[in-house]
C-alpha cells in the first residue's frame, strides 16, 4: 500500500506547494465544478431545505457531465446564513476550478455571489441569474429580427424582480437597452420607493427611464416585450392586445407560464416562448451553463465577466435555426451539435480579451483544449453517466419500484434496470415510456414527439 | 429538457421534504463520503496547503471506491481557522453519509472532530487517529499471542502523541491494556506537566501508571511494546536490547520508520511491525477504514464509537494468518478478500447494539447490503475507477511526461496509457515497471516481489 498512495503521492504534492498552478496539472481541480445550493429556492418548490434540494443538484451535475464534460459534485448546505454559506464556499474553493451556485433565493443570493467573486479567482456563478439572462438576450436578439424591430429600441417590461429578473434586467442594458421596466406583485419598480430592499433600489435606479408608477398594465402598455419569470396566470390576453404591434412574449414560469402560447398568439402576439420543452423556443439555461463553464475552465478564467456572458448570448444567438430545433426557432436546441463548443469558445475568447484569464492560449490551443474538455460529454447519447452508473446500487431499485406512478429518477439506473424500462414500451402507456426514454436519453425530444403522435398506446 | 429534469425531479425533493430519511433512497448521499483536509499535516510532508494535499485525498477518494465501493468527493479547505474547519463542514453535512477528515494537525483535529461529531448526525472520522489505532489493536493483538504474553499485561510505550499516537493510546485502553506510557519529544508525559496542552494532559491522566519521568529510555526500559508513530531513527538497538524479553517493535514512522527491522531484530526484538509495504507486517490504515465506512454507512450509524472501533480491530486481527500475507502475519494483507466485508459486518453490528444505527437489519438484510455496497469495489484489481478514468484527460499526459522521474500518480491514466506503462517492462527498469504496475494494480505485491527477485533487470 505504502507503494500505491505514499511515497509516491508526494511528488505531486511537494510540487504543487512550490508552484500553486501545479495543482491544474497533478489533480482534477481543473475540471471539477461545485453545484451549491442552500435549498431555499429549488424549482418551483420555495425554500424546501438542503435534504430535499439534493435530487436537482445530482441532476444538475449530470448535465454539466453529460454536455459539457465537466466533472460536478453536488453540495447542499445545511444553513441559510449568507455569512456561513460565504465562509464555507471560500474554504471550499482550492478544491474546485468554478463555483456554480443554484437555487439561492433572492435578494440573499446576490450578496452572497459579490461577496464569494471578490474573495476568490475562480469563476462564481449563480446560474438562476446568469444561465438564465444569458439565453432570454440569445433570444431576444433573434426574436427583434424576427419582428423586424431594432433590439436597442425594445421597450421592454420585465415581470418578476428576484434573482432571474434582476440578472436579465442588467444583461439586456449591457447588451444595449435603454427602456426596460421591472415589476414585481406590487407593481412597476420606482426609483423613489422607499420600502424597496437595496437590491431592487439599484434596479430601480437603473430602469424605467420613463419614470412610470402603477401595475403590469400601465407597464405594458405599447410595450414591444414582455419577460416573465413569475408565476402562472399573471399575463392576460389583455396585457397582450395592450402591447405594441409585433410583441414578443417570453412566458417562463414554470412549469406553468404566465400565459399559454395559444393564448398569447390569439390576443395578437407575434412571438412567443416559454420555459417548456413541449412547446417552440424553450428558453432554458442548459443552452448556456454547459459551454460558459467549459470556456471559463479552459482559459483558467477567474470569473465571469459581463462581456463573457454577452458573448455566449451572441453565440447561442447565432445558432438559433441551424440545428435540429428548426429554422424558426429563435434559440437553439439543446442538443445542437455545435452549441457548447461555440459558447465555449466565445467565452474563452472574451475572457481572455478581458484579461481575466490566468492560462493564455492561442486559438488554436484554445480550440483544441475546448475539444479536449467536450471529449467526455455525452451531449444527448445518455445520461447515465459513469460516474452516476457508479452510484446505482440500492437507490436505483428504488426508482424501478416507482415507475408506476411515474417517476423519473434521472440518471441512477443499472444498465440491466434500463433495459427493464424498455419492457414498459409494450406495457401501453407510450407517454410514461416517452418520458422515461427521453430521460434515459434514449429518444431526443422531436422523435419523442412522433413516436407519441402515432396510433396506439394511451397518448 | 423540461421533461428531463423538470417537473420531473420535483417528485423525489417533494417525498424529501415530507420525510427526510428519503434522501437515503433518492440520492447518492448514502454512499458518499466526503474526505477533507486542511492540508496542515500532510504525509510527511506537514502544513503544505490545500492545493498540495489535494492529491494525496483524490489517492484516498479512490482507496474508498476501490476498496469500499464507496463514492468519496476529496475536498481540501482554504483555511486553518478550526472554527471555520468546523463551521464548513457542519454546512456540507447533509450531502453526506459521511466525513473522514484527513491529515489535519494535532491538537487542533480533536477539538475539530468533536465538535463536528457532537453536531452532526453522521459519522465523523479522523482516519489519521482511528483508522491508525484500530489497526494497531489488531495487530497488537495477535503479536502478544506470537510471543506468548497476556494482552492486558502488556506494558506499552507509545512514542509520538500526536493525532495517531493519542487515538492509539486510547484505543489500547479501551480495549483492556492498563500500563501504556507516552513519550513525545520531550520524553515521557505526566500528569503533573504544567506545559502540556490540554490534549495531552487529558492523555497524562490516563497513562502512565507508574508516574515514570525521563526520557524515551526510562520509559522502555523493561517494556514489552514500543509503538512509534514519531521520526525516523528514534528507536535504537540499545532501547530495545533494554526491553523485556519477547519485545514487539511498531515503527511506523513513514517513509523511514524509527528502526529498521533489521537491527531490531539484531538488538532481540521478537517481531517487529512497520508502515512500509516492503517490509513483513505492514501497519496501514487502509486495513480500517474501508470496511469501517462500508458498515456505519449500512446502517447509517451516527457516529463511530469506541465498540465499533474494538469489533472492527477484532475483526481485523482474526484475518492475519489467513489471507496472502502468510501464516506468520499479525495483520491480513489489504487484499484479503474476506477483510473489507469482515470489518464492515463487526462494525455495522456493533454500531446496532450500540444503539447508534438509523436503519436497522437483521443479520441476512446486513450482510445483503453490504455485499451489494461491495459490488463497486475492485479490490485490487485496478485502482483505475470509472470515475477517474473519466477525469483523465489532459492531467493523465503529464504523469507520461514523468514516469522517467518514478513519479507515480495513481489512477490517472487512461487505458491506453496503462497499456503504454506496460512498454516500461521491456525498458529493463524492474523496480519502476513494478512500482506503477503495482500501483495500477497489475500485479499484487507478492507476485511484484517474485517478480523482482527473478533474474534480470536492475532491481
Amino acid at each position: 500500500m505504502a507503494l500505491l498512495y505514499t511515497p509516491g503521492v508526494a511528488e505531486p504534492c511537494r510540487e504543487i506547494t512550490l508552484r500553486r498552478e501545479a495543482v491544474y496539472e497533478y489533480t482534477g481541480k481543473g475540471n471539477l465544478v461545485a453545484v451549491i445550493s442552500d435549498g431555499t429556492a429549488v424549482l418551483g418548490l420555495g425554500d424546501i431545505g438542503p435534504e430535499a434540494g439534493l435530487p436537482v443538484m445530482e441532476g444538475k451535475a449530470l448535465l454539466f457531465k453529460e454536455f459539457a464534460g465537466i466533472d460536478a459534485v453536488p453540495l447542499v448546505l445545511g444553513t441559510k446564513d449568507p455569512a456561513i454559506i460565504i465562509s464555507t464556499i471560500k474554504a471550499l474553493a482550492p478544491s474546485f476550478g468554478g463555483i456554480n451556485l443554484e437555487d439561492i433565493s433572492a435578494p440573499r443570493c446576490f450578496e452572497i455571489e459579490k461577496a464569494l467573486q471578490e474573495a476568490l479567482d475562480i469563476p462564481v456563478f449563480h446560474d438562476d441569474q446568469h444561465g438564465t439572462a444569458i439565453v432570454v438576450l440569445a433570444a431576444l436578439t433573434n426574436a427583434a429580427k424576427k419582428v423586424g424591430k431594432e433590439f436597442s429600441t425594445l421597450k421592454t417590461v420585465v415581470n418578476g424582480a428576484g434573482a432571474a429578473g434582476t440578472a436579465i434586467t442588467r444583461l439586456l442594458l449591457a447588451a444595449g437597452l435603454s427602456d426596460v421596466t421591472v415589476c414585481d406583485r406590487e407593481g412597476i419598480l420606482n426609483a423613489g420607493d422607499s420600502k424597496l430592499n437595496s437590491a431592487m433600489a439599484e434596479l430601480a435606479s437603473v430602469t424605467n427611464p420613463r419614470g412610470l408608477s402603477g401595475d403590469l398594465a400601465t407597464a405594458l402598455a405599447g410595450a414591444d416585450v414582455f419577460i416573465g419569470v413569475s408565476a402562472p396566470g399573471a399575463l392576460t390576453g389583455d396585457h397582450v392586445k395592450s402591447m405594441a404591434p409585433g410583441a414578443v412574449i417570453f412566458a417562463m414560469a414554470n412549469p406553468d407560464p404566465e400565459i399559454r402560447p395559444a393564448e398569447a398568439k390569439a390576443a395578437g402576439a407575434a412571438l412567443v416562448a416559454t420555459g417548456r420543452s413541449d412547446f417552440p423556443n424553450q428558453i432554458n439555461n442548459v443552452l448556456a451553463f454547459p459551454g460558459v463553464f467549459r470556456g471559463a475552465l479552459a482559459v483558467r478564467a477567474r470569473r465571469v465577466t459581463q462581456p463573457m456572458k454577452l458573448a455566449a448570448a451572441r453565440a447561442i444567438a447565432a445558432l438559433a435555426g441551424t440545428g435540429p430545433e428548426g429554422p424558426d426557432a429563435i434559440v437553439p436546441s439543446a442538443f445542437h451539435r455545435e452549441l457548447v463548443f461555440q459558447v465555449a469558445l466565445a467565452v474563452a475568447s472574451a475572457a481572455l480579451a478581458d484579461g481575466v484569464a490566468d492560462r493564455k492560449l492561442d486559438r488554436s490551443l484554445l480550440v483544441q483544449t475546448i475539444q479536449e474538455g467536450l471529449i467526455e460529454a455525452g451531449a444527448h447519447r445518455t445520461l447515465r453517466t459513469r460516474h452516476h452508473l457508479a452510484q446505482a446500487g440500492g437507490a436505483s431499485r428504488r426508482i424501478q419500484e416507482r415507475i408506476g406512478e411515474g417517476l423519473v429518477r434521472i440518471g441512477f439506473l443499472t444498465q440491466e434496470q434500463s433495459d427493464e424500462i424498455l419492457v414498459l414500451q409494450a406495457s401501453g402507456d407510450k407517454r410514461l415510456f416517452g418520458e422515461i426514454a427521453l430521460a434515459l436519453g434514449f429518444l431526443d425530444f422531436d422523435t419523442l414527439i412522433d413516436y407519441l403522435r402515432r396510433p396506439g398506446g394511451s397518448a
